[in-house]
């Protein structure tokens, strides 16, 4: 990596890393046999899903159509939308249905009775259930609406019921990785129940889940049959604090130019705000933290002996708390790295990564 | 305004609003025979900003270099970056230079050694001060750095001091006018002192300041020379909740496709998440509030007779509290306006916006 080219705020990619988090998790897909359908929402990069291919993957899941709509450019013909479908999207639904094998999610019957009415094509839908996030999703023990919509597709040429499938964000706002097994735990154990009451209507119905944090901590995913995990391809500060994935797991790092040094009150400032790693924010301590500092080499970036945050952002300067003795390191001009707390929302923003051997790759926002 | 044609998160933006907020800025400078310098990241917009020249502005201010070559492409002559100086991007700094009267800003002693051994061309630049709001800047009274950094132009070919620039972010931390007039009268009083001092060596430095919230509360500008405003253009939630704007001068909104009514929890669920708006937030009544629901018209929307709030955001859900009342008026696949709560930040986003007279146009980050 030639630290000399990077002027401006760059978003660094360690390629090894990377491939390592997506072997690992196809991995523990493989043992446990159950299907690996990675969230594109994360990387949001053709090339960087490309990556995947090598390990046999074929099915994707992305949140929008406009994201659908990108990676079925890029040739993937098995694509879930993970998102309460937008029914005034159905133009550009009907033409991904035309060409590839297109998953929607319903939560609602006014949007599965729209779909029957509209889709010119087959789909397959899964219902989105709620296990206990409360973001969207039927509650798990709403059979009434569940039979509603399964009424409706069940002489449907259209649309066919998939499975069920749920995101358990609330591993999330876990403690630790105990935590984050018992939110597991619980949350596939309701779904399981629901499953076995489908299963003989169903025979081939599934139970799609995967949450990063799920999928990294927990081991045993007997009772599950798809996981859609998608932060996991870099993971980052959040994921890291939570407990599901060690430091030297995480794939990306901003590297920013420092531009001012207050000696005086022991903060350094850098080109890197709101803009390049967004608002998201952890607590640590009582202090909001927006990243955390690492020390840059040729080959990518060190794990740090000390923890020195970015601590305040507004839209392109950041904040650093320091002391004298990393003030005494640094000079202006010269580039650190900060490792993001939400690696989804600054790829989303960074548009476009460094990889660390040297070649830029895209991201959907920059083509 | 078509709103059929809005099937996924869109950015509307009321062009007379907009011109009405740039009228009255323009005029309050040139009531105060102040120069109007607007600062273009907010809007980040060649046809917006084209919108300024009908009032005669022909100065701006921009906040990085790549920002400053985009509108140097887009024929702007003189163009301020209100950053500190980015020392690794000489190169795009000479380019600049050599095409339009380029003005930097400058806050340590490294910078302006730098600048005086690599540039090539001459520029303007202003001394970056540091009047209360500890973000970067020389501390107002340290006049033994300001007179080192004032030597190395002295007899310099290339770089020519233009005077005090300073910028009054400790308004956004106000608490009513009353506290934004006070921020700015002692602000500004301080930076008078500061150019007392030096107006006989160098008589034609100005005083460069201006915050949204002083100029758009303030009256009486007599002490300063510019006014930098950004946020104006369009203000936003937090604008109007600061005191420095009435709802009805609030230029943008973001309109959203609703996915899922929660009716058991009040709450609706919209496409309309943290890579729409970011997760930029004020706190009222001790909730976090993202953004604040309007209901949309042919012709933009109109200003609430209720308060329904944004109050979560993930990468593409929002969720809205909502009451029976509202959630009776509405259905799944129906848009609803939000207006957000930072419009910098959402406008940097969202990349184009919909004129809500039936034109869309364009954003640096979407060309």
């Amino acid at each position: 990596m030639n630290l000399n080219k990077i002027v401006s705020p760059t978003l660094l990619l360690n390629k090894d890393i990377c491939l390592k988090n997506i072997r690992q998790m196809s991995e523990k897909a493989k043992a446990n046999n159950i299907i690996f359908r990675p969230h594109f929402k994360t990387h949001q990069s053709a090339a960087i899903g490309d990556w995947f291919r090598k390990f046999n993957i074929n099915k994707i899941t992305v949140s929008s159509v406009q994201m659908a709509e990108y990676f079925a450019r890029n040739n993937w013909k098995d694509i879930t939308i993970a998102f309460p479908v937008n029914i005034r999207e159905i133009e550009g639904i009907n033409n991904l249905a035309e060409e590839i094998q297109l998953n929607l999610t319903v939560e609602n019957l006014d949007s599965i009775l729209f779909l029957e009415k509209k889709l010119k094509f087959q789909v397959k839908y899964y219902i989105k259930i709620d296990a206990g996030y409360h973001r969207t999703g039927i509650d798990v023990s709403n059979y009434k609406l569940i039979n509603q919509i399964l009424d409706v597709s069940k002489n449907s040429s259209k649309l066919h019921f998939a499975g069920f499938l749920s995101h358990f964000g609330n591993t999330y706002n876990a403690k630790n990785k105990d935590n984050i097994n018992q939110i597991y735990s619980e949350s596939i154990n309701d779904l399981n129940i629901l499953k076995n009451n489908y299963i003989s209507d169903y025979p081939e119905l599934i139970l799609s889940i995967g949450d990063t944090p799920s999928c990294s901590v927990v081991t045993d995913f007997s009772w599950a049959d798809e996981i859609r995990p998608g932060n996991f391809v870099f993971y980052d500060l959040m994921q890291h604090y939570l407990g599901s994935c060690d430091f030297d797991k995480i794939a990306v790092c901003l590297a920013c130019p420092i531009v001012a040094i207050h000696a005086e009150r022991n903060e350094i400032i850098i080109h890197g705000g709101a803009i390049h790693f967004s608002k998201e924010y952890i607590t640590i301590d009582g202090l909001k933290i927006y990243g955390q500092l690492v020390f840059l080499t040729e080959k990518g970036w060190q794990k740090p002996d000390k923890n020195y945050y970015l601590t305040k952002l507004t839209q392109e300067h950041g904040t650093i708390i320091a002391d004298m003795d990393l003030i005494q390191k640094l000079k202006i001009g010269e580039l650190i790295g900060i490792i993001p707390v939400h690696s989804c929302l600054t790829a989303n923003l960074m548009r476009g990564y460094y990889i660390t051997d040297n070649e830029w790759i895209d991201h959907i926002s920059g083509s």
